[in-house]
């Protein structure tokens, strides 16, 4: 089943707000087996939404609106839907009484401009949304559906979750199914691994898709396979997948589609252990790559984000004289607040860092981009001076993840 | 003039990268006076592209396209851009040497494919890319501009900025003039301030309009003006501005489109002040929110996140007992937080958090979403007990903005 993501906002074309929601839908909507194949981001603009609205109800068997339901004059989706759908209006007093429900639960007073959220279209079916005020609307025509869901997130995620893909799953049954297999490369570039897999692509059969998503130190290689049953799905994938772990032996980070933090969290989770950071000129990246993974708190145990010298020492317990003789980014310094983030967080094993990011800071002896990264046991200090490249947010990222892979390499030896 | 964004590439539509691109592109063209008016995603299928370029093509003036020109397989845009203007390919001889160039400066050896990057269509004008190896193609027809860039953020950023939006300021100019002007509004409902402000809407000259961008906590609200010259805007714009700071005097943040942490940064610098974070529920994220501002080493010290009570013990130096007593989510803890932060980091003001996110270790007394947060002078404390909701997310980030806003007041009252 195709599917077609439209969000509306005017926020979102000028770059006000970034578009986190549809990257979460499409996610869910993957898993699920539906086929994400378009999305259109368009302003508060009835013309606009018309147009878009009308081209992805005969492109997809499903359509699903995020944003402009909220309570003040900007916000024009449901107006615009009664007009697309040709349908009025009538006040719902189910919807009333949640809205009521969720004010009473906050100690807050309903007002006009809420209570107005309980006007629904006549044509469509209403689904309660338990999360805010404005409920979600769910049209049909000609087999097709049309879901307008809240632009707030969590009220957004709570529908779909609970409500949205339940119903869907039930009303499509798929006739394509759709598998996605993720490796992460490591030290390969993308071309490179690319000439190296060029017989694998150019072999892969019908419906089988390679795909490269490069970022900095890594690679993420996902294999796509479409099928018209899931037995069959799983089996060439099964295949290709054999096919493909052969060729680039040695080099697999994992196979499943997990960014570093979360296998690294695995990892100590299976062995009991715990770890912290220490970080400076990565300002806290690593931290929260890591704490933005649900349950970390089992395996992490905290972080000191070092920005000043005074900090280092004073709290990491780097000596001082060490920082005055070698400089804050050397291995003396950064094996130091790899050690004391061990002893100060007793923790079983730390990351810490400490480069010049950039755009300014460099010296002919250190340039921007040189970073020093140390991770530590309680009873080993490893430590590796790169020379990334002059762009800040790509050093700090590239930072972050070498870290996190020098890490894995230390627990994984341990 | 009217801008059209289209991002290419499977993993935008299945949810595998959060599309950032295309929020700073409209941020970039929006401060230069150019209109978004549409975004597009579309995967790596050549007729999907086709359908949204020549959509797009009838629609704006200028159309940028992100994304689909790697050296992979699965990359077509280059190819699919010669279809649609119906053009041959030749191997540039420039675009080779500043590959090249690029090379030897990581130290890498040129392969066959990454070679082939320097094939370009025969339609368009090449733009070269110093920061990656996919050259930029600017095409024209009927006066419209169609500009194929990287996906890779600091790829395409580098060539807006030096090289795409010079160009299209020379070749376009403006016609019609847009401002922006966003207020940041505290201790109000989204409705309750619509209502507030209902009169102010109706009364809004024709080409001005006021939208509402909540977020847990805060309301931004920007209103936009269109107008034939930049000084018609302007004085609309400031008129408007007038009125509506009359109407919510006392509820405003900063009239500034910035986010809380910039605010406080500013305010730090101006008073030579120092800042630090000690957290627990948020996880970093409020130190995290805080590094991402360029330039604040400046005002920031460090942060310890303390996930763990040992390290609140042992790093903060909170009194065990007193966590013992009333535990981790209390006054007690949350104030020793903010002044062991003060203490440990030596800087002159601390944010601490503590409290229950969710969605789990809630108590009858504790219920989740009780956030306990403080903030520290080095001669004073304040805290507060907050109950927020359910939700895990929207609790984290209503801690951030809170505890960003409690600082707030009490630098001011300094």
């Amino acid at each position: 089943m195709n599917v077609e993501i439209i969000t509306i906002g005017d926020e979102l074309l000028i770059g006000q707000v970034v578009d986190t929601n549809s990257a979460w839908l499409g996610q869910q909507l993957e898993s699920e087996g539906f086929h994400v194949i378009w999305k259109t981001a368009v302003g508060d603009v009835e013309s606009d939404m018309l147009t878009a609205i009308d081209a992805a109800m005969h492109r997809a068997d499903v359509v699903l609106i995020t944003g402009g339901i909220g309570p003040t004059k900007d916000d024009i989706t449901k107006k615009t839907l009664c007009k697309y759908f040709d349908s009025g209006m009538h006040f719902s007093e189910e919807v009333l009484a949640t809205i009521n429900e969720l004010f009473s639960r906050n100690g807050r007073v309903l007002n006009e401009l809420t209570r107005n959220q309980a006007m629904v279209p006549d044509k469509c079916t209403v689904i309660q949304n338990h999360a805010g005020t404005a409920p979600c609307t769910w049209f049909e025509r000609d087999g097709r559906v049309l879901v307008s869901m809240p632009g707030v997130p969590y009220e957004m995620k709570w529908l779909v979750s609970n409500e949205i893909l339940p119903r869907l799953k039930k009303q499509f049954r798929q006739d394509v199914y759709i598998l996605h297999h993720t490796t992460w490369v490591t030290d390969y570039s993308e071309s490179l691994l690319a000439i190296h897999l060029t017989d694998f692509e150019n072999e892969l059969p019908d419906g089988a898709k390679l795909a490269y998503l490069p970022q900095p130190g890594l690679i993420r290689l996902r294999l796509t396979v479409h099928a018209k049953s899931e037995a069959a799905a799983t089996d060439i994938m099964n295949e290709q997948q054999a096919k493909l772990r052969k060729l680039i032996n040695g080099h697999i980070l994992t196979e499943e589609d997990k960014i570093p933090e979360v296998v690294v969290g695995e990892l100590l989770k299976e062995k009991g252990c715990t770890m912290g950071t220490a970080e400076s000129c990565t300002g806290g990246r690593i931290v929260s790559q890591i704490t933005s993974v649900a349950g970390s708190s089992a395996y992490y145990a905290g972080s000191v984000v070092a920005y000043s010298n005074d900090v280092k020492a004073n709290v990491l317990g780097v000596n001082a004289a060490d920082i005055e003789r070698y400089g804050a980014v050397s291995k003396e310094v950064v094996e130091q607040m790899a050690q004391g983030a061990i002893r100060q967080l007793d923790c079983d094993y730390a990351i810490a860092t400490s480069g010049i990011a950039g755009p300014d800071g460099g010296t002919p002896d250190k340039p921007v981009g040189t970073v020093w990264i140390a991770v530590a046991s309680r009873n080993k200090v490893l430590s590796e001076c790169n020379r990334f490249g002059m762009i800040r947010e790509s050093n700090i990222q590239r930072s972050s993840n070498h870290a996190l892979l020098m890490l894995l390499g230390l627990i994984k030896e341990d």
